[in-house]
């Protein structure tokens, strides 16, 4: 049966009938009764992995000194309208139930170019940690969802060229790095080199937007596919085709930029020039950070979002991906550019406030290393219980109240069974199959001596400690392991 | 000029005229231009106050064994009706763009039960932090807007009676005392108690609902207002009326059940008994967790939501607010309850799982600190930035990116200002309006030496430390301090 996913846009049905043919792909249709097609609860197991991943992610924004902000789900529609190019038939509208006609947030950048427009910011160094929502067609296998979370940072204000650049990538070196995903590059860029390249290769204007949409798939086709879409399919005359990929077939580091300024053709555009001058001065910088090796400045790299007007730039993992990642296919992993015009555009007086940022791809980082755990078979403790407080005997579920409560007062992470009279063999099970390291035990033994016993789950040994002395010696344990 | 709110829920609007006629009753119409009618931007000093909060609430649900779970913020339209009685005209749908009809979620109760019933999980103790959208007019003085975070914590799972029950009040009560909210209250009722009253003292049950809403404004409004809107409004006797007055007017310990164990008709009423019996019990258990003096066993706590089937709570503050915020109004600060039959309505044959839980009013607690915050002048660092690079001479760009990058790479939080040759007075400002406390200082004198200059903000002092100990150095004055 076909399933029913109500995506009119084009593109998604493109990529969902390309997930369909392929012998791998897969598509979810399990849980069609109780959730939103594309959409997922996040487990225990996973809610641990992904607070750890943006644990180290919002520690290397911190480490920038970024301020956190938020916003709301969602925008005025409005307010999302003409920023996303052809992505904007993706955008989901709410119901018009009376009032405003309202959007579900399509990314964390508009959001913030409208707050910086609002209440006329000139300067901020923010990050976001947020979801965002999308009608992409939900093709899961890829970690592609509807809804996703997303990690920005961004830095706002007119500064000397080139150097809060210089800091997103390195931003974006420390956490891919931080995080031990494998090897990786960052492709870098510039819209001003690119439409420059258009422009001297003989593309009309009008057909820039199409022509970088062509180039934006050289990640996943040959040049020889792209240059069949751009001649049959988009119009363009072969002779100007091939000059084209002249270009785009161009990679490597400042060398290649050096050579790109004495280009007889792209020498002569004026706007080529001025990237090619910031990419330059940017290179400087990243030698500065260390980190030049890992920066390859790529003339095929287009990005596809409409707001971007400087630099750009997109991680890939370069590690040939393990057996059990395979299919995951995770591509770019973090991504972000320069956009000096997008908080103009909500500012009546069309003020502008340069800005630049990046994107980490979080949701595909976590489908990796949600993948490793799997395949690693690592046990992934769900709940940080330390103390587990059970008794051998009927009847002490007043007891047993009356210490865990001791022990929640004193902070320490506590639990129990709610039963009146569990046997102690479940008990111990319980402790071990949950990963609690201590087990608390009292009974009319340990009443009348005044004591408690106190368990290790993992040696099995037990001590017994005077009930006064319980909460300290718990946390001196605690404060060894 | 009338604000359009576009709300055509009757609640809806009366709150809102409410406001308006109030002489301190502000409707924020400031932001119609830029944003959604009772949303809002958080700003990095919010976000700050948020945090903190955040992880003192999870940090508590953390210490009573629960487990982290997220879902989507939408879902199947179909999953959230009948689930709210009459608050689901507030209930946010998301637009026919083609395929299922979705909406965005109400609280994070009904998706819990809704993942529990899909993945047929039995036993479950769970917590949720995350937004919920609701239709409310923006009356935003009370602090409360149409997008809000909730933190909820829910034991799910066939139990002995009470014990989880008393548990989520030992949770409410350990944080609202961990954040010093001053002193605060927990109401207790049981829905078997409310409805057995009801129907002793005569009430229809199909009029049940309408009463029940009628008793819940009894925190708000006068026994008389009340009893005159259920004797004109709804239609009651006024002898039923009467009767209920003497119950919903009750309010105490233990004493009071024992007394209505004895009342001569609620004694008569099985449900009522039944639930008589649980609260009795879990006094009993209350007791034994030091709180009950903090509870109150309150004939007249209603609580709207429909799928309440036991013990019912509520929270509220007792302190007499201070003047600053008086305006704030606050009312309950948490509540919850049981809910025994909610799983069932999801799962295909029935099969229902009990569920007890709790929800933290976060924004209304978080509109308390900010207002205190505010009121005592006390500045917040919405930076962590322990460091700042800083330099008296031109053209020191390249030594002073090197220098930061080592202090990143080193873990240290570190800025620098994004300018060629930015003033030294200007840098040392910089760090005194952020709360920076240390400076490293470059320059030409310090490169021969090979040395860098190490300056602590607060105290004016300066040394000199050898750059290869630098780092060092610096971990040790930030461990120190």
């Amino acid at each position: 049966m076909m399933p029913s996913f109500g995506l009119p846009h084009k593109r998604a049905w493109a990529s969902l009938f390309s997930q369909l043919l392929r012998p791998s792909g897969l598509v979810c249709i399990r849980e069609v009764h109780f959730h939103s097609q594309g959409t997922r609860d996040l487990s225990p197991q996973q809610m641990v992995i992904r607070e750890k991943i943006l644990d180290m992610v919002v520690g290397c924004f911190k480490r920038h000194g970024a301020k956190r902000l938020d916003t709301p789900a969602f925008e005025l529609k409005e307010m999302l309208t003409e920023k996303y190019g052809e992505d904007s038939g993706l955008i989901y509208d709410l119901k018009d139930q009376g009032g405003e006609l309202l959007s579900l947030r399509y990314d964390l950048t508009v959001p913030f170019a409208r707050y910086l427009a609002m209440n006329k910011v000139k300067r901020m160094k923010r990050y976001h940690v947020g979801k965002v929502w999308r009608r992409e067609s939900p093709t899961i296998v890829q970690g592609r969802y509807r809804e996703f979370c997303q990690c920005d940072f961004d830095i706002a204000g007119q500064f000397d060229p080139m150097i809060p650049d210089a800091e997103c990538l390195k931003i974006m070196c420390e956490i891919l790095s931080g995080l031990q995903l494998g090897d990786f590059l960052i492709k870098v860029n510039d819209r001003r080199i690119l439409d420059g390249m258009l422009a001297v290769c003989g593309v009309p204007e009008s057909k820039f937007h199409a022509i970088c949409s062509s180039i934006d798939k050289l990640d996943k086709v040959s040049w020889n596919d792209v240059r069949h879409e751009m001649v049959a399919k988009k119009g363009l005359a072969p002779e100007v085709a091939d000059r084209i990929g002249d270009y785009v077939q161009c990679h490597g580091g400042v060398s290649l930029i050096e050579e790109m300024f004495q280009d007889s053709r792209l020498s002569q555009n004026k706007q080529a020039l001025e990237g090619l001058g910031d990419v330059k001065l940017l290179f400087e910088y990243l030698t500065l950070f260390g980190i030049a090796e890992k920066i390859s400045f790529d003339l095929s790299l287009a990005r596809g979002l409409d707001y971007y007007t400087g630099v750009i730039y997109e991680a890939v993992l370069l590690q040939t991906p393990a057996q059990a990642e395979e299919s995951l296919n995770v591509g770019s992993v973090a991504a972000g550019g320069r956009y000096d015009g997008l908080v103009g555009m909500f500012d009546p007086k069309g003020h502008k406030v340069p800005c630049v940022g990046l994107s980490i791809g979080v949701e595909r980082i976590f489908a990796i290393v949600e993948q490793r755990i799997k395949t690693s078979g690592e046990k992934i403790r769900t709940t940080e219980t330390q103390v587990f407080v059970a008794t051998p005997q009927k009847n002490f579920l007043h007891e047993r109240l009356k210490l865990i409560s001791e022990l929640w007062d004193a902070g320490i992470k506590a639990e129990l069974l709610y039963k009146n009279n569990p046997k102690l063999l479940t008990q111990l099970h319980y402790c071990e199959h949950m990963g609690i390291p201590l087990v608390v035990i009292i009974g009319e033994q340990e009443l009348k001596e005044g004591v408690i016993k106190l368990r290790s789950v993992a040696s099995r040994e037990e001590v017994a400690i005077k009930r006064e002395n319980l909460v300290a010696e718990i946390q001196k344990r605690l404060s060894e392991s």
